[in-house]
């Protein structure tokens, strides 16, 4: 007899979990996620006619379920259930049908995340029955063929943990002296590339068992134009300046080489063509949509944003007392600092749309 | 065109919420709920036989999802899901099936439980996928014929609020000098008798339309003989030293009469009679068991239990300045009391099997 197992939740297990920043406090993602709603604001048509001329929706449906993987605390998933329900309404009577399947939205995110929170603010009003999925979206988490809609919104860049050999002295892909892969050397990029290709494969291959026939999975996430290497990512102008207040600290003698040698962000942005060869590989997906977002001028991260963001993976890592100095340090870094603009050869956003192969 | 409405939300935002003591601290309900489990623990026997006699699990079924109502923050609620899989499992194998459905868990309970101490604490090796559910259980939550099997155990006897006449001091229900209904006027059982059949009523309305065709729903909860009146309540002398302390309170003028006018516990354990009633009248559930579970002699609640169950409650209402002597008092109230027991003419628990009309 065949058990149901226990869920892909060993690996799960081994895998790092940052959460944004809970509560609704000044650091709180609910208060500092204003550029990534701006960013899935400006998605909003290309959400509505994706879905309107993708989605397969049977007039016998009486449930229709959507999971947004890596939600946070809100308020954008709230936002962007709203929009997806408002298009599958449409798609509903445009077909002509009677009546709607009643909407289930899942709402996911590591256990660590502050879904105290998140279920605090739910909208009173809204038109759905609402639920918590705690777990890593590396994993799975939901039963097969279980959901019509699987939407992820500026999540999908964060990996499962930092590539472990950056960490290592011995290793050529070791990124001493930096947090991240801007202007690191070849093998640096590489082992990002090489632990995105893995994180995505099994990204993947869970939600292959898990999105119903027909279904579709939207994803909005980071990431870099065509024939660049990864080394020109787009997340790197962001990272910077929170960089330069580390090494500082690091030629001050506050923090120690090994310190920030054995830190990386494990945040990663795929080329189009990079994200196209891994769903290819996958080959449980047809792809409908693969294109850039809107292009819009994006401000480096106040400081409250990045405590939002960056805060829990901060404070797992370097020592309490260095964190407060680091975030008095930071305002000066950007100060002035233009808005990273589109032009500057920097792909800010992909939007992808999926459909399960029947 | 129909809408899939709000699911019975503004309903449900009428109620109060008054959760469990969250965290993992010393007045927990994840520290303090030892009593409740061993109750569950005494049923489990009759849960596994009354699963294995009554539920109708199909050979084709591939999803099967079991909801807790009240699950507060474990726990309790990890073991009743795992005995509760077991004995389904059991009978799959027994039928010959070969294969097991995939388990869905929903862990239910008011917006302000501590869900993320629930999901922290989840059992790694748990073998179904683990899902919140935020909400009161006297509206809707679940989608139509979404669930297989419905647990509860011990929240059932929480009323969606307590009676506003009992603090009306021009009614005849009006409970002056108490916080319970022992020893209270006729007017007093009778206005909580009636608020709590509004409040099964509305219970189960929502879980007929819940439950699948043959699914069950499993309840425990506190209940009192047959032929009794309402004002001989099993949880009377439960909650009688906490009504004494603030008596005490009230005569010498820490607390103001009107205070503990205005505080009435809401809560209610029906007789079996009263609840045969209240399920024939709903109409939709056959009844498959309904009895006491295994006597057991019960301790009264030490001042951990107590703060654990009704500090929220005490806390809303009350002064907090008041609530740190209240319960610097409660000990000597129960120091050296006997456990209530069964034969004491209290009956302790119900157990519950109800299966939805196909």
């Amino acid at each position: 007899m065949a058990t149901s197992e226990s869920c892909g939740r060993e690996e799960k297990e081994m895998e790092e979990s940052f959460p944004m920043t809970g509560g609704d406090g000044p650091h709180s993602y609910t208060k500092n996620s204003r550029q990534q709603r701006a960013a899935a604001a400006s998605a909003k048509s290309m959400l509505t006619s994706g879905i309107l001329e993708n989605l397969v929706v049977e007039h016998s449906s009486k449930m229709f379920a959507i999971a947004d993987l890596g939600c946070s605390t809100g308020p954008n998933t709230f936002i962007a259930m709203d929009n997806i329900i408002e298009a599958v309404t449409q798609k509903c009577k445009i077909k002509g049908y009677s009546s709607l399947p009643e909407f289930q939205v899942y709402f996911n995110d590591h256990v660590s995340n502050d879904f105290n929170i998140l279920f605090a603010n739910l909208p009173s009003d809204r038109k759905y029955f609402a639920f918590g999925v705690p777990g890593s979206f590396h994993g799975g988490l939901f039963p097969k063929a279980s959901l019509n809609i699987i939407y992820s919104a500026f999540a999908l860049h964060w990996l499962s943990r930092a590539p472990q050999e950056l960490g290592d002295v011995n290793s050529p892909a070791c990124n001493k002296g930096r947090i991240y892969y801007s202007n690191a050397p070849h093998e640096v990029g590489q082992a990002y590339s090489l632990q995105y290709a893995k994180d995505m494969e099994s990204f993947l291959a869970a939600r292959a068992e898990e999105l119903a026939p027909g279904g579709l999975m939207i994803i909005l996430m980071p990431g870099r134009p065509d024939g660049t290497l990864p080394s020109q990512n787009s997340l790197g102008p962001f990272i910077k300046p929170l960089e330069s207040c580390l090494t500082d600290m690091v030629d001050e003698e506050i923090i120690r080489n090994h310190e920030i040698d054995s830190f990386n962000m494990p945040l990663y942005s795929p080329s189009m063509e990079e994200l196209r060869k891994l769903i290819e590989k996958n080959g449980c997906f047809g792809i409908a949509r693969l294109e850039t977002l809107p292009p819009m001028s994006v401000s480096l991260p106040s400081v409250e944003e990045c405590r939002s963001g960056f805060g829990s993976i901060l404070r797992k890592h370097f020592r309490s007392e260095i964190i407060e100095q680091l975030f008095e340090r930071y305002p000066a870094k950007i100060a002035g600092k233009p808005p990273i603009k589109a032009s500057d050869g920097f792909t800010i956003g992909l939007f992808v749309i999926l459909k399960r192969n029947v």
